[in-house]
């Protein structure tokens, strides 16, 4: 059993508490948030403590890992904390709001030893993704020439989180831009196209819209179609395509129901609606994952440097958009 | 070049005439219709001549053969004398008003020489189910065990039709008792049970529905499932279960449009609307068939012998709805 | 907390424990088994005891119900125990070997005031299944006319499993007897065609293919399809016909991964592989259900007289099957 | 009845010869090809007399237009000629070799009455695509977003063929170019990725696969996904991606058959193979069009003028591919 503390009661957090609690292998004990308040509803009814204080998952003896999802901002100053205080860590995506930020917290845990720190990039575990992304590294399709992800959330969120957010492609394509990578590897150029397409977003200075295209170094390119809203909810798909065929992880519904009537005909449902419940399954077999990189030292995937390069990415993304200009990618 | 002459100028003559117009192998002659206004209507834009007289089909010197779709009481005597005039004979379903009058005429046609006569159980002709069955009959799925025949009009016949029809089982199920002995051969018990579900219908002496089952000789059954009306179309499907596999043939569509929208996702077109769309290209590849048997010798099929075979299972049926109980089919 | 003994350390027991122990709102406490050892091995990594005595389950202070996994000829005995005992019981399907057990089982539990008593009929509480349900009930494609349920296993059992399994439509149809009526209410003839398929069953005194056609009060039909074994996995398919469109219930994979290749296109993932996988949501759903009429009384559904009513269905199929001829059904 | 000269006897030749052949409203009567023997095996079995000279058709009474299928260098000629004499064309794509010849054939034709010029761009009229746009401009989805152009090639044509395509943009793109103008209006910019994927064609200095992004002056973004081979056939599809939804044009396949067994399920067929099969009704309905045209003065569409403007997106294409930037397309 390894016993966890959750930093961050908010939407992430209560992913994070609520996997934690219902997996065989681990225990939640902590949830940390200033706001006690939401601490304390989070922990309770799942048999925990809370705590106002983060400090305290990194002090407590009880407590062999935690769960960061804390505002952004103090993702890298939590990492650090953990890795010294001798606590494994997973960390929510982004790992850090800059390149050089994150730079920074790669660098400091490269100087002393420390147990696993894992990047939240969720879609690795997703079983359609993880499985497509097998398929093709087996060989399946032949060597892979063009990737193609679709990443529409079903409605943008408020003007207030878009303000703080980091840009879309820092909130948003940083998924994507770590999914590319999963599938393709090195990526050596960017350009990206950012739209406003939403009136109602027409004042918020920030794309609700991008294609992005990337160069891999292995000659293939991947493709990214991002929009902030999606009429049949939350639209998660990959295509990837080779020399010897393709294949689609395509959306997931809640059930396998479908209509025939006078409108149409093999009608399903709508995608499910949001990530809580499209990665449900991806949250679980991560945290199984990370369990597993704690307990018996299997190879942490993605890591901070994974968490650098995706935050390279959408760096070179916003100046590309910005610019008109394809954007080079010096690792 | 084959010479043709279209006797009939309804729904289902119109479909032959149009067909064999557009036929690069063939060349429409002449239209018979007592009504020759219709003959003539059917016949000039398609550069055929027209007679109120089905005779001038067998007499006309410069037609090779006849396409018959006169009303059902003709059948034989249309068959017959084709014949006797040594025209080959391509005759709409059912060939006859009952398994008697079709084995009588079977029984003639063997006392002499004649060119093919084929029946027009178009859907061996269909693509998609044409390659089902052969698919089927390759070995592709193992020994066939269960055959599942969808077989729904779009809307239900007017009263009068539906007065003058013979019955469901003779009118439509008719089909359905020629595809599954396509797939499965000799069938050895009928059960059907008849439905009476559409308000509207509730005063005609006739079923509306049916699910019929059939025994073959092999071990196989078959379900058929028809209804009057369906709300997404001309329902069309039928399902080859195997040892090692299934085959279905799905529903046609006009276009390969799909919507995904806050209604539903991967929303298709409703299905093609009735026999005349559904199987254009069923009549088309029959009539190269009957073309191929005439000028070349090839073996004709279906048969006669089959248009008898089917009306046995019709009368089969009709006397287990009207029983209740299980049939049992003597050759 | 609804504190739970299981009964049975089988298949299907271990099924509920787990679902047990992973609930939320309940708590696995005892597994009873003779065979002491799989008691145990099944208790002790859930947290909880094991008895080899089932009497335990219903003497213990701390259970407060049972889930009976036990062999069908102690069902009813199971039951009975545990009502008298004041404690809740959800006995899996079926609920006795016999119409007439169960009847009397029914006659007994209706004599005495006690807590709720539910049947496993599981398919009611599968997310895709009970949406079309609830659809249909709705009115969403009008009346219901035909309906199709497909039930395959993946593989046969093992001989010795099917020499004392009841009979494949005790065994195997139960629990499509039980879903027709789910769908279309009282049911007032059966028409079974049993089939021996498999050579490799040949020798057992059993169906191993059956189609069976049912009759209801209402005028709909209803088709079942069975078989023992399917190439592509679990087929467990449910399709609703009605005056105004059609609703499916298709199968379900473990991933939306398809395939494009040179052999073809849009090529999906098999089928879960059998029930385990595939009702897993099944049983979570049905023992939510059965906690929510233990804690706050709502509505037990299915109850015992649905089991004895799916049993009367069952043993109406075998006659028909073993006689060749449509057997009414009496209540 | 459109009396008509196809000129060119080679792939696309033959199928609008055979187009017009079949055509209700049109009569084939003359082939043009400098090799003799190609127009007389064409034209012959069809009914139509040859000729190895152009000229013929210009200056023939019995023709009344032209459909133009020579080599690329000479369709101005052609255009211009057939314009001169009063007949109507259809030229197949693209128009010109360049964006300065095909504005030199614009330009002269807009200094002398004529009858109707229209250019090959069939996509236009497939029943699917179509459909798409048609849905789409009507405001099924809302503000059009994001528009998806797959376009590949079952396999690479041979590398005399592709010497002197006019590279990958003109020969193949050109296509993509008018189907993204044909939805989203004007384009304003333009950024190309090529790549060279295919180790058999590393030595034909052509792009063998790109990824093409366009954006509209609507704001709308255009991707176009080509590569010159593919394993299930010949991919073309299209996604319209709107404020209220999606629009699909799945790709088409011969058969509804699908396939479930050990191997994977619902396994479709692969696409049809190449543009004679996939645009077989869209030749057809094409014809159609352009004789509407040209007997009751209906709107020409694609104009000459779209075909300058499908070359300028090539060539800009090219020059992006070339040098890594977004290249400005100026009217």
């Amino acid at each position: 059993m390894l016993r966890i503390a959750v930093i961050g009661a908010g939407r992430i957090g209560k992913v994070h508490a609520a996997t934690v609690a219902a997996h065989p292998q681990a225990r939640l004990v902590l949830v940390c948030d200033p706001f006690i308040e939401a601490a304390k509803a989070l922990a309770e009814p799942l048999g925990a403590r809370a705590s106002a204080d983060a400090a305290e998952a990194f002090s407590a003896d009880d407590v062999d890992a935690v769960v960061i999802g804390s505002p952004t901002p103090l993702h890298a100053e939590h990492v650090l904390a953990a890795a010294r205080a001798g606590k494994a860590a997973l960390c929510e995506k982004p790992v850090a709001s800059s390149v050089e930020a994150a730079r920074a917290l790669a660098d400091e845990l490269a100087t002393f030893e420390h147990p696993p720190v894992m990047v939240g990039f969720q879609r690795r575990y997703d079983p359609s993704i993880a499985k497509a992304q097998q398929l093709a590294a087996e060989g399946r399709i032949g060597r892979i020439e063009q990737l193609t992800i679709v990443s529409r959330d079903p409605a943008p969120p408020s003007a207030e989180y878009l303000a703080q957010s980091g840009g879309v492609f820092k909130d948003m394509t940083i998924h994507d831009f770590d999914e590319a990578r999963f599938f393709l590897g090195e990526i050596v150029s960017v350009n990206a196209i950012g739209q406003k397409l939403d009136p109602a977003l027409a004042d918020v200075d920030d794309f609700d819209g991008a294609v992005t295209t990337l160069r891999a170094a292995s000659g293939a390119v991947a493709i990214i179609k991002n929009t902030r809203h999606c009429a049949s909810g939350y639209d998660q798909k990959v295509e990837v395509f080779g020399s010897e065929g393709e294949i689609v992880a395509d959306n997931l519904r809640a059930t396998s129901v479908q209509v025939n009537d006078a409108t149409g005909s093999a009608q399903q449902e709508v995608y499910l609606d949001f990530f809580l419940e499209r990665y449900a399954d991806a949250y679980r077999d991560e945290l199984t994952a990370f369990i597993d990189a704690v307990n018996n030292g299997s190879p942490v995937t993605p890591t901070v440097e994974d968490g650098v390069a995706a935050l390279v990415l959408a760096e070179a993304a916003e100046r590309s958009a910005r610019s008109g200009q394809t954007v080079e990618v010096t690792k």
